[in-house]
Formats: C-alpha cells, sequence, structure tokens
C-alpha cells in the first residue's frame, strides 16, 4: 500500500494512492485505516511530507564507507541524534541553505515511518511497530558539525529533513538499492543490505532509549558519496520499491 | 504571573495560580491569556509539566565551572543538543533510571518556556517571544555521553527532563540564584549572572538555526557540582523567584 499526505486548496489529508487515483482516509493511517468517499486525480494535489513526525530520530555512521570518509571509527552500538519536527519539508520544497554555514551536504537516507507507540520492544517485534518506508534526506551542515563535535546545530536547520513521496508499507527493508542524484548525476548509489544494524535492530534500540509516537521517523544512516549543495541544485533520493524525492535548494 | 498545568480527576488544563486558589484558562496560556470562570483549590489538584515542548533545545556547557569540571573547552558558540517531547515529566514524577546506564547525574538547569513561534529573532526581539522561565533538570546518563561522543541518546530517556513547578512570566532572568539538593544537601549552588550565553542571546542564536514553537523549552545549561543518583533520591532544583521543582528516582 502507497501512503500520502496531500493538500488540495485549503485542506490537507492522508490518502491512499492507487494509480492516479488517491482515496482519502478518516483521520490519520495509524491505527486502523479507514478509507472514506472521496476520490482526487493525483496530479491534481500537492505531495506533502507523507507524515508529520513529532522528532526523527537519526543514526549515525551506519554504513562502513560513510564511517571511513569521514574518518570516524566503525561505532559499536548506533550512535544517535534528533532532527526536530521544524526540519521536516516534503517533494518538491526548497532546502533552504542557511547564511551561517558554508558547506551544506547531501544524505540519502531509508526513512523508516513508525506505526504505533514503541517502546522497550525487541528486535523481533519491531516490524509490527512500523507503518512503512519512505525516502530521506539527511541534510547536514558539514562545517558546523565539524566545529561543533555536537552534531545537533548541523542537522537541525528548517528544511533539512526533506520526506517522501510516499509511505510504502509491504517492503522488506533488508536489500533496497539507496541512490542520490545531484542535478542528474549519481554520487550515491548503495543499499540497505550493507547497513551496519539493520531496520530491526535500530526500531528496537531506539525504543529502549525514547518512546516512539505513530508518524515519528527512524533515519537508518547514509552510504558513502556525501558532497555538497548549492543554491540551485535539483536532489533526487531514490530508494528502491519507494520513489524518487526530489528537492531544490535555495537561499 | 504564575503558569501551571493541572489535572483534575480525568481533565487537564493550564490555570493562573493566585495564593491557593488556580484560575483555569481557556486554551493554553499562549497568545492571548484568557482565564474562565472554573476556580480550583491548588491542593486538590495534581500540577503536571507546566508546558507541552515539541522540543527542548539544550545549551551544553554555559557555565565555566562545569565546562571544566567535564574536561571540555569553554565553547565560543552555544552548544545544541535536543531532548525529544518524550523525556518530559512533571513536579513529583519520578525520573526512571534506564538498566542501560550505571551513571545518571542530575544537572540543575533555568528552563524558558516560549511564548510564540520564534524563528530568526535578534537578541534584543528575544524577550517578546519568551513566556516566561521555570526550574528544569536536564538528567544524563553520564556513562553513556562519554561513551557515545554524541550526548543524544544519554540525555533522551522517558522521564529525563523534570519541568517545573510552574511557569513565572514576570522575571528578570539575568541573575536568579540556581540551587540543587539531594536529599535535602546542597549539591549544585550557582547564579544565572555566571551564564556564558544569557537567556535572550541563546533563544537568538537557536531561532536562527530553528523555528521554536510555542511551549518549547530552551535548558540554559547547568553550573559545577553535577553527581549521580540513586534509587530512592530525591532531587530538588530551586530557582529564586520560581520555586521547588522535586523528583524521585525509581527503576
Amino acid at each position: 500500500m502507497q501512503i500520502g499526505r496531500f493538500k488540495d486548496q485549503e485542506k490537507t489529508f492522508y490518502g491512499i494512492i492507487n494509480g492516479d487515483i488517491v482515496t482519502a482516509l478518516e483521520g490519520g493511517p495509524y491505527g486502523q485505516i479507514k478509507p472514506i468517499n472521496q476520490f482526487y486525480r493525483k496530479d491534481q494535489l500537492q505531495a506533502l511530507a507523507p507524515c508529520m513526525p513529532t522528532k526523527a530520530v537519526c543514526v549515525g555512521l551506519n554504513y562502513r564507507d560513510h564511517a571511513e570518509e569521514l574518518g570516524y571509527p566503525v561505532p559499536e552500538e548506533p550512535v544517535l541524534f534528533i532532527k526536530p519536527s521544524t526540519t521536516v519539508i516534503g517533494p518538491g520544497e526548497d532546502i533552504i541553505y542557511p547564511s551561517s554555514s558554508n558547506q551544506v551536504d547531501y544524505e540519502a537516507e531509508l526513512a523508516v515511518v513508525i506505526g504505533r507507540t514503541c517502546r522497550n520492544i525487541g528486535v523481533g517485534e519491531a516490524r509490527e511497530y512500523i507503518l512503512g518506508y519512505t525516502c530521506g534526506n539527511d541534510v547536514t551542515a558539514r562545517d558546523l558539525q565539524n566545529k561543533d563535535g555536537q552534531w545537533t546545530r548541523a542537522k537541525s536547520f528548517d528544511t533539512f529533513l526533506p520526506l517522501g513521496p510516499y509511505i510504502i508499507t509491504d517492503l522488506d527493508p533488508g536489500n533496497l538499492t539507496v541512490d542520490l542524484r545531484l542535478n542528474g548525476e549519481t554520487r550515491q548509489s548503495s543499499a540497505t543490505n550493507n547497513l551496519i544494524f539493520d531496520v530491526f535492530s535500530l526500531v528496537s534500540f531506539i525504543s529502549g532509549v525514547m518512546t516512539l509516537n505513530p508518524g515519528d521517523v527512524v533515519m537508518t544512516g547514509t552510504p558513502g558519496g556525501i558532497g555538497p549543495i548549492a543554491e540551485g541544485d535539483r536532489i533526487e533520493v531514490e530508494i528502491q520499491g519507494i520513489g524518487v524525492l526530489e528537492n531544490g535548494v535555495s537561499r
């Protein structure tokens, strides 16, 4: 199933996508999914970020080649940081390049969308708490990340978490290709079977620290090949079985 | 003005406190404050955390003596980290000691409560965006902080952000004593005139990174004297002009 969040004139709503048609849902996609008798042509709607997380919990250095390119050791346990809800933008929206940074990088990532309240769960249960998967871009002000030591400021600027286009619910996250194109040219190309900590291990680990709410996002880390973006760039994150998340960059 | 959040049987509401009497508000304390004709005796209500932040943005190493006791250099700019909404507890609630840590510390801090949406504001405007001040405890799993390098996991366990008891709106934050008592014994004792970056500078700086929402909290850093807590302990954070935030510890 493909689930999106949409805007039609003023109203915003969640919907299920079947080909060119979107069927609206009563309420959100958490808990029981209730389609209602409201149908739209997809090309007449604006797709928004497909969820509204209270937080995105992100994992650093979860691909060996990325840890190596940054000169960090490969971690023994997942290294966590948080992107606040205010970082989220949807497909087609621009990443705003902040004036306080001189190097902003893309980071293509598989984003996990939590389906129900999740606390202290085991690895074997994690699948039941996941609604689905979408594409994410963990945009990072690399110069500030290096300056601060702590990663939060560098990762938390408004617009630094593009998500979308849709949530795919029936997907095995174990071996999906993850690609990033900058102005049409491939810059990152890997697959989730290269993750050091897999999706279910991450959700379990994080749930042992903090409660995950419906709609919260777990960002699973980026592969090697990160690099800078500039005003006017066009960035595409493509994940197998999900689709393409495209965003521009402006100041 | 003293503003609290309260629970009466099942209902929760914001209210203004005058002596022993609480006057309920219509909606929240953000924007125009509208008292309604509902009065309660304060001692018959349970005080909850006085706000429900979408995020708490915290500043590390903002007292010189604390940076020194941890062996960190004094920072040139504020060092930020985020505690998620799921960390918040109210007065009288227990901090839950996580099984994955062997050293959990208290950290008494002045907490700033944001009153209206705040983005890219100057230092001189910051006061207008602040609703008021309350006591906070930036509970930290010190062993995990040292192990991870990144501070997020160590700071983000559920219950690791006691806030309260009330928000005080008419307060100059420039020189307030900040004390912490562990089982009645003073362990931290400083004042906000020792802050490296003052309240208005912090709110301005953070607003240049991420939008602050009404109810969001800025934690201003802890003075020297941090130390471990244990099951059964009683922790009091007292800030001049605000009051005492008391919490227990359990497993």
